[in-house]
C-alpha cells in the first residue's frame, strides 16, 4: 500500500530519484533558459518537476531532454551542498530570476528559518536540503524514462499560476523499471475510466456538468445488485431504512456545524424570496437526526439503526475530479446508529466486521486500515471537547487493537464530530482513496440536543455511529471495476447471460429461452446479429458476460441449453430448470463465479 | 369523480346553493358592516364566500351567522334580477364601498362586457348573473351548516390581499346533509396526513423545509416494496435502469426548454464562481436524453426503455403544499421510451395497460382518465408545431377510443412537448390529483437533436414516451394510505408481522422465531412490553399489522406458530415452514390479503 508510511530519505533509491529531479531540471533549463522552476520532489515511482514554460512543452521534447540528462549523468557532476542566510537566499534566487523559489524562500524566512540549503552540480544550482548521490554518475543511466506531462498549480491552489509537471520514472535497475511499466500497462487495462467507457457503465455529460456521472444501464445494474445485497445484509443486522430529501434549509447546517466546518465543500445556496436559503446536503446525518429527534425516544428503541442509500453533493474542485473515484454526486451506503454508551463498542465492532465481511466476500485484498484521530493543534477543525475526544478515541483504538488488524495512524484525519476508522484502497492509477468508513460521533447529539429516556426514567444523550461499509456507489463500483477487471460475478454482472443461437433455424427457440429468462428476472441479451458464431462468442467475452448460452439444433430438440462460463473452458448442457436453479444459486448466494477456482455449488 | 364535468346550473340544488351564498353574505354584512365582499360561488357540497374582515372571524361567530341566515330564509325575501351598464355598475359598486367587486367589474368592462347583472333580495344586493330560487323561503332551513374557515387570496394570487373563506355545507334535505357529514368523518379517518402521523410514515421538519417530507422507516418500507415490485414489472417489460444526478447546468434546461417554459416551477439556481449556474432537476427527461444521445444509436436498439426512480424538485408555492400529495421533492416512477414512429402506438398502449394492471392489482377504483391536449390559443405554453400536435393527439385519442375506457378532455393540460393521458384520483380531503401519466413527446427529440440510424441506413428522429404508472412515491403512497385506510397488504406493510408471546416463559422461543423471520427478510417486531395480552393484540390492530403471531406454551412445545390475520377472525396454527411459505407467497405474489374476501393461495 502506498499510504502515508514514512519514506526512508537515506535509501539509495531515494537519493537517486532526488538527484534525478535536479538533472531533469538542469536539462530543461539548458533547453529552455527562460523557464521558471517550481518544486521537484522524488516520488515512489521516480520524480517530477514543475515548471512554468513560455512556450508549452510537448512529448516531442522528451527525447532531447533525456539525451541531455544522460550527458549530464556521464559528466559525473559532483553534488555540493551549502547554505545561505535566508535573506541572502531570497536575493540570490531573485537574481537568478526564479520567482517561485524566491517566494517560497521568503515564506520559509518569515516562518523563522535562519539558513536555507542549496545544492550545486556542475553549472546547475537549486534550493534543496538534500540528500543526494555523490555525483551524477551514480544515477544508473538506463533505469529512468520521462513518462508524461500533467497540469499542476503552484502550491496546489487553483488561484495560483498553472504549471507543467514532468513525470520521470526511475528505479534501481532496468528490470525494475521494465516490470513497473508492464505492470502499469496491465493495470491501466483495468482502469475503471477505460472499462467504464468500453462496457458503457457511466458517462459524463457536458450539459450536466463535471463530476456528475450519469449511470448507464450496465453501470446501474451493478450498483442496484450491490444495493439489493446491502439491503439484505442490513435488514438481517437489524437496520431500518429511511428516505430523505437532497436539500435542507441553512438552519439545519447551522445546527449541525457543517456551515461552519464544511462550507467550502458544499454547493452554494439556492436563494428563495421570502424563505430561508436552501443547501444541497453534503452529508445525510443531519436529516437522520431530524428523524431520531422528532419525538421522545425510549432506551427500548435503542440501538436505532437508520439506513439510507442517499446521494449527497460536494463541491470538489474540478481539478481533483476523476472518473468515479472523485465526484461531486456521491450515493452513500449510509447509516446512523443511535445507541447508549454501553452499546457503543458492540455497535462499532459490528460495523467494522461488516466491512471485513464485504471485503472477504468480494475477495477485496490490499485494503489498509487507518485509525483517524483529531489533531489538538488544529482545534478549529474539530469539536472542542478534549474529554470526549479522549474517551472516543480510546474506544476506537481498543476496538482496533482487539481486532488484531494491522492499522496505521491518521492524525488530524478524524471527522469534526469524532474519530474514524477509514479503509483505504489504491486505484490502478495510483491514487489512494477511502472506500469504507466507520465513525464515532459524540458531538452531533449535543448540537442537535438528541435525547432518550433511559431505564432510570431520566434523559440521556445517545452516541451515534456513522458508517458506510460500501462507501459510495461511485467509488466502490469504480474500485470493483478495477478489482474484477470488468468481469463481474453473475450476481452483479450488467448482462448476466448472452444467448447465441448457432444458426437461424434456432432463433425462435432462442427467443423463447430469452423471454423465459427475462420473465425469471435474469438480465439477458440475445445475439441475433449477422456475425459469425465465433465473432459472437468473442463479442460476449469482450463484454465479459459471465454466462454464454449456446443453442444449436440438439439443444432445441432436447429443450436444453449449453452453458459456457466466462472464466473457464468448461461447457455443460443443462435443462432450462437446471440452468435457472444454477443462476438463482449464483445470485442469491452471491457466488464469485468470475474467479476460475470457484466451484458453483 | 369531481373532475371538470359540466355543472347543471338550472338544477334545484344549484339554485339553492347559489342563493344560500347570498344569504350567507347578507348575514355576514349585517353582523360586520365594514366587511369587503369578494367572490361567493356554489360548490358541489354547498357554497363558500370570501371576505376581507377588519377583525378576524372565528368559529365562535358561526352560531350567530347561522341564526341570521335562518331569519333571512324565514323572511321569504324575493330574488330580483336586473342589470346595469358596465360603467354605471363600477360606480355603483364603488359607492357601496365594495372595492373587490368594483375591480372585477372594471375588468369585465375592459373585456367588452356591456351589461352587468345584479340580484337584490330584501336589503341585500350583489353583483351576480344568477340563477336563484324565487325567494329565500325556498332554501330548506335545516339542510345547511356553516362548516369551516379557510385562508384564500383575492383572485387566487399570493400577491393579492388575503381573505377569509367561509364554507357552508348545503344539501337538498337533512338526510343528505347528515350522510355527507358522516361520510366525511369516516373518510377523514383515512386521511393520509392523519394516518401518516399515527403510523409514523413520514414527517416534515422545520429545519429541512416545507414540502420536503422525510420518510420514516414505516413509510420507507412501503415505498421500497412498491419500488421493488415496479422494478420487476419493468424488467419483465424490457426496461433497463439508469441513475442520474439531481442537478445539471443551466445549459441542459435551455436546450430542453424547461428554463423557457417551466422556470417558475424550478428552484432558483446555484451560482458557482467560474462555472455555469446549476439547477435542481424538475424532470428527469433531459438527463435521460443525454444517455440516449451520447453515442450513435441503431434501430436495432429501439425501443430503448430507460427507467429510473428519481427525485425531482419543484418549487410549489407554500400555500399549495399538502401532506404527501403536494410536495416539493417528488420521487418519480419515471421512464422514457425512445422508439420509431411505427413502434409508438404499441409502446404507448403498453404503458397505458401497465397503469390499468396496477390499479387492478391494488383494487384502486374511481380513477378517471383525462385526455390532455394542447390549446392552440395558448401558443406560448406549447411547442410550436401544429402538424406534429395533430399527428400526436390523433394517436393518443385513437388509443383511448380503442381501449374502450371512459375518458374526458383536458384542453390545454398537455405537456409543452406533447399530449398526455393523465389518471386522476380524488383524495379524502376532496382534492383531485394526477396519480399516473403517459405522455407522447415529439418536441424534445427535435430540441436535443436525437437520432438513430434506421434499417435504411439513414438518420431518423425517434419519438419518446414519458410515463409514470406509479406517479411519484409521495403522491401514490399518499393515495394508497387513504385507499387502504392504513391497512396495507403483507407485501407492502411496514411491519409485516408482530410476535406476541402470551407469557414470559415463551419469550425465548418468541425471540428465536423473531430472529429466524428477520433472517428470512420479514419485517418483524416482537412485543415484549409489560402490557396485557389483550392490550398487545389491540396495539397490533391499531398499527394495522397484517399478521399477528401468537405464541403460547403449546406453540413452543410443538414448535408451531398461531397466526391471526388483521382483517378476519380466522386463527390458524402452522409450522414455521408453513408460515414462511405463506409469507413468501403473499410477498412474491403481491396478494391483497388486507381485503377480507381474499383467499390466501
Amino acid at each position: 500500500m502506498q499510504h502515508s508510511e514514512a519514506v526512508d530519505t537515506n535509501s539509495k533509491i531515494y537519493k537517486i530519484r532526488h538527484s534525478l529531479a535536479h538533472v531533469l531540471a538542469q536539462a530543461v533549463v539548458e533547453l529552455r533558459p527562460e523557464v521558471k522552476m517550481a518544486f521537484g520532489p522524488p516520488i515512489d515511482t521516480g520524480c517530477y518537476y514543475d515548471f512554468k514554460f513560455e512556450v508549452p512543452l510537448t512529448p516531442a521534447d522528451f527525447a532531447e531532454i533525456e539525451r541531455r540528462m544522460r550527458r549530464i549523468i556521464n559528466e559525473h557532476q559532483k553534488f555540493v551542498g551549502s547554505s545561505r542566510l535566508a535573506k541572502d537566499a531570497v536575493d540570490h534566487l531573485k537574481s537568478l530570476g526564479q520567482a517561485f523559489k524566491a517566494e517560497y524562500c521568503e515564506e520559509l524566512a518569515s516562518r523563522g528559518e535562519k539558513e536555507i540549503g542549496f545544492y550545486v552540480n556542475g553549472p546547475f544550482e537549486d534550493m534543496c536540503a538534500g540528500p543526494h548521490v555523490e555525483h551524477t554518475g551514480q544515477i544508473p543511466a538506463d533505469c529512468f524514462k520521462i513518462d508524461s506531462l500533467a497540469g499542476a498549480y503552484w502550491r496546489g491552489s487553483e488561484k495560483n499560476p498553472q504549471l507543467t509537471r514532468i513525470y520521470v520514472l526511475a528505479f534501481e535497475n532496468r528490470k525494475a523499471l521494465d516490470a513497473h511499466i508492464e505492470r502499469r500497462t496491465l493495470a491501466l487495462e483495468r482502469d475503471h475510466r477505460k472499462l467504464g467507457k468500453e462496457l458503457e457503465l457511466f458517462m459524463i455529460s457536458e450539459k450536466v456538468g463535471p463530476g456528475l456521472p450519469l449511470w448507464m444501464p450496465n453501470g446501474t445494474a451493478i450498483r442496484d445488485a450491490l444495493e439489493t445485497y446491502a439491503k439484505e445484509v442490513e435488514m438481517r443486522a437489524g437496520y431500518v431504512r429511511v428516505s430523505t430529501p437532497h436539500l435542507a434549509k441553512a438552519d439545519l447546517y447551522t445546527t449541525s456545524g457543517h456551515l461552519e466546518m464544511y462550507k467550502d465543500s458544499m454547493y452554494p445556496p439556492m436563494e428563495l424570496d421570502g424563505e430561508s436559503k436552501y443547501y444541497l446536503k453534503p452529508m445525510n446525518c443531519p436529516h437522520h437526526h431530524q428523524i431520531f429527534g422528532h419525538r421522545p425516544r425510549s432506551y427500548r428503541e435503542l440501538p436505532l439503526r437508520l439506513a439510507e442509500f442517499a446521494t449527497v453533493y460536494r463541491y470538489e474542485s474540478s481539478g481533483t475530479l476523476s472518473g468515479l473515484l472523485r465526484v461531486r454526486s456521491i450515493c452513500q451506503n449510509d447509516a446512523h446508529i443511535y445507541c447508549t454508551v454501553e452499546q457503543l463498542k458492540t455497535e462499532l465492532k459490528a460495523t467494522f466486521d461488516m466491512c471485513m465481511e464485504y471485503y472477504k466476500l468480494l475477495r477485496f485484498e490490499g485494503v489498509s486500515v487507518r485509525y483517524s484521530t483529531h489533531d489538538p493543534e488544529k482545534s478549529a477543525k474539530f469539536a472542542d471537547n478534549p474529554e470526549l475526544w479522549a474517551f472516543s478515541e480510546k474506544i476506537v483504538k481498543d476496538l482496533l487493537d482487539e481486532s488484531g488488524v494491522k492499522y496505521y495512524l491518521g492524525k488530524g484525519e478524524a471527522a469534526f464530530y469524532g474519530p474514524k476508522i477509514d479503509f483505504q484502497a489504491l486505484s490502478v492509477a495510483g491514487r489512494e482513496e477511502s472506500i469504507s468508513t466507520t465513525q464515532l460521533d459524540f458531538a452531533q447529539p449535543i448540537r442537535f440536543e438528541l435525547e432518550y429516556i433511559g431505564e432510570d426514567g431520566k434523559s440521556h444523550r445517545p452516541y451515534i455511529v456513522h458508517r458506510a461499509p460500501l462507501g459510495s456507489h461511485e467509488r466502490f463500483v469504480g474500485f470493483l471495476v478495477e478489482h474484477f477487471g470488468g468481469a463481474f460475478p453473475t450476481w452483479m454482472a450488467p448482462i448476466q447471460c448472452v444467448i447465441i443461437p448457432v444458426k437461424p433455424t434456432v432463433d425462435a427457440y432462442a427467443k423463447e429461452v430469452e423471454a423465459q429468462l427475462r420473465h425469471d428476472l435474469i438480465r439477458v441479451e440475445i445475439d441475433l446479429s449477422d456475425s459469425s458464431f465465433n465473432k459472437k462468442i468473442r463479442d460476449a467475452v469482450t463484454r465479459k458476460v459471465p454466462n454464454i448460452i449456446i443453442l444449436g439444433e440438439r439443444e432445441m430438440n432436447e429443450r436444453n441449453v449449453t452453458l459456457r462460463r466466462y472464466c473457464v473452458k468448461e461447457q455443460i448442457t443443462l435443462s432450462y430448470d437446471q440452468f435457472m436453479d444454477r443462476m438463482k444459486r449464483l445470485v442469491s448466494g452471491r457466488i464469485m463465479d468470475n474467479f476460475a477456482d470457484v466451484v458453483v455449488p
